[in-house]
């Protein structure tokens, strides 16, 4: 019978799905020396590695993989990540918050407070253009999402030009990519090349009334740079959901920079109800022999 | 040569892009006896209405035309109203809510200005049902939008069943329509057969989680029902941008009624280059003998 080591933030509700979909699995809590599979939060999992010495397969219950990336590990095994379940899951919160701003809530919320009717007309997401970092299975979804709502679309990846929903793509000249936006949105993974990569240069090359969010890695932001931007009105929002240090720091200059929202890295949460569904496709093409699917290149990142 | 009478709340923008499109028009800002075109806010074209007697057409800048429904105004030319514009505006603003809502934006706004890190996990759209009551141009770009956030739709109209993004039509029971809802979002013009139809019957058959959208009209509403409702924690919440009466009286309950979010009927901004693009179209088909577009029955109120 084949062994899993769950390591996740709600054992409880993955032990009563996978017990439905896959009675034949022996589910384990802690590493064991003949388990060959694993599934769950990376930054759970980064202790157990070391003690599973026949691992052939983790499946990541999040899109970044960062903790099981770190050399000193085992490289050993198939990792596997989470993809296309966030998808949705970020456009929401991308949306919801370019919504907030465009559709000016929360300066109606603050009219409504002092009883005063706040006839001020809003703007619309139509006709905009939205500046993808990064155009993966995630970002493909929020291009479709953009597009829905009439926007153009620019993307910047390193190479790749296959997501449909994208009118124009970028590679090398960030600056120039910022230039011609309204919404900057990032979504790059953490690696080597992705950190800092959003500096003083891009803040300065976007228009003063950009707004920038951040769902994809803190790591990717050089952060007194953008505080600094928001902070003399060079830029015109900014919405975070992820830092260089989780949970921000109490003295973090963040907690005190103007026109700037943070959350807490929980733009796409890990619902166990989707997650569950992936391993269990992903695990019968294991059984099978088949590739698994949404493999992690440890050289790349991602 | 035509004479357009223009009443409309920006007259500059629209004689700039009247003048840049149909330079034959002669423009005026009164009526005159001779003038045969009106194109305007019906609040500002109903004192206007009895003094053209060889009015032929009015084309309104919005949706709902009731200042031009009174019986005591002439009926005899061709009234347009404004269709096709409002459905993508309208989609933002009652998206922006449920992403509100669903995100809990607000409650993360406020641990914010308490420096407190909030790592509450959020809801989602997906999965969830909307009902739409009303689904004309409108309702269906709506119904759209909550098809591409991977919603189940449905739809509550008198009789029409064409939009395919409606997943299940109700007609007649319409507390059977509320009670498996998450949203219920009004879209229905003011008619004699739209007031009070969201009554307390139709609150208490709504789940306690739901959350009510009004974009429709205010007249659709009982609104002590509805504020009764939100006191007593029967509702989750409503976002109204139309109210019986405008602006929104400063002793109204609704200013002292919890989780109540109060727009000031901006739901829709009319902008002037949708509104001019429909005017020119429809003014093609004047002067070339065809039907106009989007006429609306003067029994029927829409």
């Amino acid at each position: 019978m084949p062994k899993l080591l769950l390591l996740a933030q709600n054992p409880d509700q993955y032990l009563t799905l996978f017990h439905a979909a896959l009675p034949e699995l022996e589910i384990i809590t802690a590493p064991a020396a003949d388990c060959e599979l694993a599934f769950g939060d990376p930054s759970l999992l980064k202790d157990a590695v070391p003690h599973l010495p026949n691992l052939k397969w983790i499946q990541s219950t999040w899109a970044g993989v960062e903790p099981l990336l770190n050399p000193a590990l085992p490289r050993n095994y198939i990792l596997t990540n989470a993809r296309g379940v966030f998808g949705p899951l970020m456009s929401e919160y991308v949306f919801g918050y370019l919504l907030l701003h465009e559709r000016n809530i929360l300066q109606h919320v603050e009219s409504q407070k002092q009883n005063r009717w706040n006839g001020m007309l809003t703007g619309t997401l139509r006709g905009k253009t939205i500046g993808l970092m990064g155009v993966g299975s995630i970002g493909a979804h929020v291009a479709g999402t953009a597009k829905h709502f009439g926007m153009t679309v620019h993307g910047f990846t390193r190479a790749s030009e296959d997501c449909a929903d994208v009118d124009a793509y970028f590679h090398a000249d960030l600056p120039a990519f910022a230039a011609g936006l309204d919404y900057l949105v990032n979504i790059l993974p953490n690696t080597r090349e992705t950190r800092q990569l959003i500096d003083a240069s891009v803040l300065a090359a976007l228009p003063a009334h950009a707004l920038f969010v951040n769902v994809g890695r803190g790591s990717a932001v050089d952060e007194p740079a953008l505080a600094a931007a928001l902070d003399e009105g060079r830029l015109r929002g900014a919405v975070l959901d992820v830092f260089q240090q989780e949970p921000l720091p109490p003295g973090h200059v963040f907690w005190r920079t103007p026109n700037l929202l943070i959350t807490s890295h929980t733009a796409a949460p890990s619902f166990p109800k989707d997650l569950a569904a992936l391993f269990v496709k992903n695990y019968r093409r294991f059984v099978s022999g088949q590739p698994l699917k949404y493999q992690v290149d440890f050289e790349r990142g991602y």
